[in-house]
């Protein structure tokens, strides 16, 4: 079974992977960029792929969110990693040694207060297991990645510090895609995304459709539409399987009254690894 | 008056001050981060501060948002600018020369099919500006920055390309800062934050606050709350001035249901500048 995610090997992706298809054999193929998962997904080059959704610190991914919205693929499950980072560096090298640090930016962002303390300069890369490859090759004693703990094993690097991250609620949602539509009998989470008609209190009412019908909402985000300055399409997930009565006149209700709606996946909520 | 914008001279922060004060005498006061430049109003280092909050390609700044609600501060004014960014390198350099490209991550992010056709290595800066000054201190030929065309000619570099950004709908809300509570009698919009009690159907109940009393939102955006992993706090912008009977019931209304509400401001919605 092989299984698409964005970075290189040792990503958190992968790791979520592994654990998500635990039963499984797969083979993880690695994609420089989040449009190159979808599209090995949607051409069926790969048979499923697992991509971040929403981190606990930074709040959702946009590019993910519209990449959702646009491509033909279906979310089929879910699963939640505790995000612990590392500082990874050539062996024989000291923390005082390091001055600049490469990692994704979403990284970064994470652990912007011990960048800050340190005094590191931070360069973005575009994942943090492609960090721990690229300070590997460099042999530059100087530099050093954000990374897991498992990415210095897979490139013969030393942890420097552990735990780098702003605050230790740090988790990230990772959700399973698949390029055929289909919904387990266990599924109890539905996501959609829908945009509004141009009008007050249009927002209301499209809550009303879940509230009416008591269906909690667990998350909702909005994301500018390009091309469309100031007007939005939201990300709802709630409570529910679209093969539910209820679940499914909800959506039949949204299609009545939004220009856009698309259901992205009913699927079970994911458990959490720590 | 000191005005204080996060950013090098050049930023598009700067821009947008000027434009909003137009009348008055401003010095800028450039800031490194987000943090300075509210500590900077909040400590009455300076008289205002001028802070982009949504950009209608990647969405709102939400570490500005996280800012709004922590720190003392009030939004006291909006202006939108229209970004247009230019490749920026040193005089004699062609475009073919340039293999690395430096910008703030906003602005890389804006103008990602443009590095990506090109095959540019994009290094993230702190702002646009700062990345411009970088490149004309470095007299490297095979680097540029991204940045505003008013930088060029701040920093000596000339324009090997103009409009790089992926969209040309690419606007930036600006908010201006105050370390004073104070409201104009032409206010017409206001900014609130509030968090839900974890409850089924929390924010349909208080979005029935704003629909029952026929007031207009105008945006919404959930941010995680550090720390209670899968809560989320709502900023909100709605139509009317706090001054207003209507708007002020709506706020008391809010309190009584809301375990945080802060408004962040009544202002006059800002006109766009092309």
């Amino acid at each position: 079974m092989l299984v698409a995610f964005q970075g290189e090997k040792g990503a958190y992706s992968e790791s979520a992977a592994k654990h998500y298809f635990s039963s499984k054999n797969i083979e993880p193929v690695a994609c420089k960029t989040f449009y190159d998962v979808f599209k090995a997904v949607s051409g069926k080059k790969a048979d499923s792929a697992m991509v971040p959704v929403e981190n606990t610190l930074n709040g959702g991914i946009r590019e993910v969110f519209n990449l959702l919205d646009q491509m033909s693929v279906c979310a089929a499950g879910e699963i939640k990693l505790k995000i612990s980072h590392s500082l990874l560096a050539l062996p024989g090298t000291k923390l005082s040694d390091i001055r600049k640090v490469y990692s994704h930016p979403q990284a970064l962002l994470q652990c912007r207060k011990f960048i800050h303390d340190q005094r590191l300069t931070k360069i973005e890369f575009y994942d943090t297991a492609g960090a721990a490859k690229y300070v590997s090759e460099c042999k530059d004693p100087s530099i050093a990645a954000i990374a897991s703990e498992a990415a210095a094993d897979d490139y013969g690097l030393v942890v420097l510090r552990r735990h780098l991250e702003t605050d230790g609620n740090n988790f990230t949602r990772f959700l399973a895609l698949s390029n055929e539509y289909t919904v387990q009998k266990d599924a109890d989470k539905t996501t959609v995304v829908f945009s509004l008609r141009n009008q007050p209190g249009a927002l209301h009412k499209i809550l009303s459709v879940f509230a009416i019908r008591d269906i909690d909402l667990l998350s909702i985000d909005s994301i500018p539409i390009i091309g469309k300055p100031w007007e939005y399409k939201f990300f709802v997930d709630f409570q529910g399987s679209i093969l539910s009565e209820k679940q499914s006149n909800a959506i039949n209700h949204l299609r009545e009254i939004c220009p856009h709606v698309k259901v992205i996946g009913s699927y079970k909520s994911g458990r959490t690894i720590i």
